[in-house]
């Protein structure tokens, strides 16, 4: 038996004019995200909301649409729940029950690198983050006729962005707004017991991979060019500010998973689309090594809820 | 397995006022009184907190020290869960999961009420609501020296209360600020497989007996001169402008399980402490019948979120 808790919350996760349908797939979609990290297959969640007053009928409708949309794709059952009226934002607050369909290999978990382990994330990071700014630059999705897919994204000012920059900005908007949990990913790894230990990149690359090490009793060395930075943030990031590989450390929601394999599994960590970062070092905290240039340490920084607020 | 979800909030739930030792420890007594509704064990509990800026830290410490003081109690684990800012009000957000010994006989549910059962509450009611009543008005609990239990209610006006008023207030804060899961009970009437039907008094009896009612097909009839008033509401109502019987039927927060037998299973459930107040019908809804004179349709009223605003 696997659990997990999760919770998105208006004006620090999302802004009210965020499409509710994606929000409600997005809140359900980064619960199993994290029973996706443990290699397990979730069955049941709980859904406790925290409603405004003054929330419009047609949202909550289009949210728990989006809600039920990911919980019939991926086979869960809503197994109960609360609703609460909210004096201030709105919350979503889930819980999320997952199996293994077999006792052994066990769970995939925090713990368990050791020194010496390559470490691989499962995709390109930093899209979802810049999406998160492109929206707080006053971008917008526009969803295609179904209501259910990021088809487009429209700039602040019409015609101030050219086709190759929509197109990215697009992307971006959509892995921030409709991130997909790597469920296939995580049961391959925990069924062929290839990984020591994984995690979902929620907060960042650089804080879940510390708490990854700190978790197991580690440190670990990672290798600068080697950190994939997702096109968008490649491309877009000095448009609103930001530096493309900050995004992709620190900028965080890009549930990709994060796992560390020992020597003798790497050809399955890349078989399994995995792309190598680094090292398990024996102790030492974060180290970043640079193309060329001595190696620096790595500080845990993500998307910090404490430091950093949202309009 | 069993599941179960409830939050508290911020001025809908709780003030910031009360004792922080005593909001913890009912967060998670709220949610095991859900699994001990279903006749279950409580195992494991996910635990979301929305935490506002400003909330002391001494705030945050002693509110986790009463869950953990009720995890202990219960031997429930912490088994994960989520820390968000909260641009509003502190929020605590609990799942928790449970267990039945054995698959046989099944948990509780509220369907299952069949036509002729009686219909039992497991104690008095109207303490808890009329706890929160007073607490509006301005009374205060003081604690013991361990800090963990009321001791005394102290009235808005020194002096303007009498040693019984005193003490029947204290017994109504005690009720809200410190409410106890029925898991004994619960458990009991599962593995004697006396009820047929089962759910904790959260809501209020009049709108949680309506939702047992609703999910098993049937309606229900109350005797009026049957219902269990807890002395501090038969007492004190007056004094906080409310009506005794109101604060039983409508108040909520009671904890207390609404069970069902059939005829033949009554002196079990009186063994258990049950207290009769009416019959499981075929339809009609709720229905009270008065001592004298005719019966009324009981409105399915209680402690609604949407319509009751704390300060």
């Amino acid at each position: 038996l696997l659990a997990a808790a999760d919770a998105l919350v208006e004006s620090v996760h999302f802004r009210r004019d965020e499409p509710p349908f994606l929000l409600g797939r997005k809140a359900l979609a980064v619960n199993l995200s994290d029973i996706a990290a443990m290699g397990g297959r979730p069955t049941h969640f709980l859904l406790t909301l925290l409603l405004p007053r003054d929330l419009p009928w047609d949202f909550l409708r289009r949210l728990l649409e989006g809600m039920a949309a990911s919980a019939r794709e991926h086979q869960v059952k809503l197994a109960g729940g609360d609703t609460c009226v909210s004096p201030g934002p709105l919350g979503i607050s889930i819980s999320v029950l997952g199996e293994t369909r077999s006792a052994s290999p066990p769970p995939l978990m925090r713990r368990g690198a050791r020194p010496g382990d390559a470490i691989y994330v499962s995709g390109p990071l930093g899209a979802s983050a810049l999406g998160r700014r492109l929206l707080e630059a006053g971008w917008k999705p526009r969803l295609d006729r179904s209501g259910r897919k990021v088809a487009a994204a429209v700039p602040p000012k019409p015609g101030r962005a050219g086709r190759a920059e929509r197109v990215r900005a697009a992307e971006a908007l959509r892995a921030h707004l409709d991130p997909r949990p790597r469920l296939d990913l995580g049961g391959w790894l925990r069924a062929r017991g290839a990984a020591t230990a994984a995690m979902d990149v929620s907060d960042g690359l650089a804080l879940d991979l510390w708490r990854l090490t700190q978790a197991s009793g580690v440190g670990a060395r990672l290798l600068e060019p080697a950190i994939p930075i997702a096109d968008p943030a490649r491309r877009l990031a000095g448009a609103v500010g930001a530096d493309p590989l900050a995004l992709a450390l620190h900028g965080g929601e890009d549930y990709e998973l994060i796992f560390t394999v020992p020597p003798s599994r790497e050809r399955q960590a890349i078989r399994a689309g995995g792309l190598f970062i680094g090292w398990i070092t024996r102790g030492g905290g974060l180290v970043m090594s640079p193309a060329s240039g001595p190696s620096k340490s790595l500080r845990p920084e993500g998307f910090d809820h404490f430091r950093e607020p949202r309009g």
